[in-house]
């Protein structure tokens, strides 16, 4: 299902079930964050969530899974707590996440994206957030999350139609952050750039995005820290900083 | 003031004082939070707030009313919290909103419309919030939806120039969420989609919006009902889904 | 540094160290301090933070600066003390803030644009927050405030890549409110517009966005206001009010 590869300091997480459209299974939500857990103790600093299938990044949850929940509540929390901790694990990777998405993205697929701190579209993509269509709702965490990039009046009409929408009307409420002609060469080209900088800056400024409380003391003690010495150097020096792992 | 109607599951709230340019005069307020008590009483899935005047959606608060508050310190407690208390109970809802804007819509009549889950606007739409044209302010609830829709730096342009911007402006910085060439169409259109969607997930998705600290058995629960049988039913048979009440 | 100029109710901050594309150095933050004082204490209704030199609005603090730090933490503290207390300064002015950026706005100059309320951008504008290519990060209220503006995907994308945008695209991810042919003349306009109307209700407005608790009696009193006696007045003889200061 989760296919894991990485060049240079860029790993990939690849969605490979076509033959379901890459929809979710139940017992893939562990093997998302095994594969997310893989990454954090790798020494990438970036990594790309996209898929091997053609015309689909995630058709959701899958559906089969879903119909079993009907009738055994313990699963239902079982799935709940999985999934979650898995696009939590996403949330907190100290390295930058993009998601590269063309073709499909729907229900559980936008929250994957969501988890991601950055989103780029290619031509092909569009998003559907559908439970609404099918008598559930979408997990808190997932909610929170598209409130934050869309704002309330576009998550409320997002969620209560579970309307799709393509590429374009993605970027222009603020679903993507990127659109690309190509998803996967637009996630690699910012892949790149987010690689040469600092991996331990990245991992400072994730964290004061998140609101953490030593944020002042990342801030003072970054100026002790190693990349700075090169990054002045460089500075000085009019040439490229080349920053270590 | 306040014309109530309803077709199939989609309820309207009308404004009709074409005399007064739809002005919400103080004596309306707790005439607009009982037509929404008698829209939350009924069947409808979806509520549409609306004008009956050409040209004009809702020109605020009725000023003569508001030169009364010069000299009446009580009116203004009775004038804050029953206009908070109309605006707060639409925005409780637990079926979905959606202000449908054509003509003007200044000061209090961009709070109603903020007060929407969603928001429509036609090609005449226009939008101003004035308070410091005339040396007032606007509540701490409207700001606070303002500033949650098109964010700080435009909230502030807004409410310190007391600017009138038009419907493309308004969806670029998020204060619509979509551009219609007919308001009043593009709301019944948006609205029979989201009536043919499950109303619990609706009123679940709603509450999970808000932040509910009761979104986690929500999300569970919402397995065990009715609306998720016949969801899965109809993916199965590969039919729309048909929800009941 | 920083000159500061005044006609009718507009006061201006202009950086003026073209030698040095306006980097503020270290020194500079109490400086800068020192003049929003200056301006609180004055009876302008407006404040235009501009440049004097051309093609560059800020160049970020300056590097020599910062090198400093890396042997000197007691300095790194006051460096992020000083710097903070000069943006929430400008950020608590109870008068309208709009920055008028043209040129190059980089690293902490961004900030000092994001503690602003408005923003309005010329063609030439170019912004970058560039503390992931040296090594550092950003500080805590600035990225909060970049967070609030743009939400945390646009937010991360900046902070992740550095990148360097233009006005356009600072225009379509809420960077600036505002994109116009001369960001000076641009932000003069807004100005009087601004400061043609009641300076009380735009220090409330403020206190309210910044969700002030008192924001209720802010309501209310307003209406016993000599600028509400003012408006209504004016309202009702159809001619334009006239606020005092």
């Amino acid at each position: 299902m989760f296919i894991i590869d990485s060049i240079d300091r860029i790993a990939r997480i690849s969605l490979d079930r076509p033959q379901a459209r890459n929809a979710i299974a139940i017992q893939h939500w562990t093997m998302l964050s095994a594969a997310i857990a893989q990454v954090a103790a790798s020494d990438a600093h970036v990594l790309i969530v996209r898929s091997m299938a053609p015309n689909i990044f995630c058709s959701g949850a899958d559906i089969g899974d879903l119909e079993a929940l009907g009738t055994d509540p313990a699963m239902r929390t079982r799935f709940r707590t999985e999934m979650a901790a898995a696009f939590d694990a996403l949330a907190r990777l100290p390295i930058a996440t993009i998601a590269a998405i063309e073709g499909g993205c729907y229900g559980a697929g936008v929250a994957l994206a969501l988890a991601c701190d950055i989103r780029i579209a290619g031509p092909k993509a569009s998003f559907g957030i559908t439970p609404a269509k099918v008598g559930i709702v979408y997990p808190a965490g997932d909610v929170a999350r598209l409130k934050a990039l869309v704002g309330p009046g576009q998550a409320a009409r997002l969620l209560t139609t579970g309307m799709t929408i393509d590429a374009d009307q993605a970027l222009a409420i603020g679903l993507v952050e990127e659109r690309s002609a190509a998803a996967d060469q637009g996630a690699l080209d910012l892949a790149a750039t987010i690689a040469a900088n600092s991996r331990s800056s990245v991992a400072g400024l994730k964290r004061i995005l998140a609101a953490d409380p030593a944020a002042d003391a990342l801030f003072e003690d970054a100026f002790g820290g190693h990349d700075f010495l090169e990054g002045v150097a460089a500075f000085r020096e009019r040439r490229r900083p080349v920053f270590g792992g």
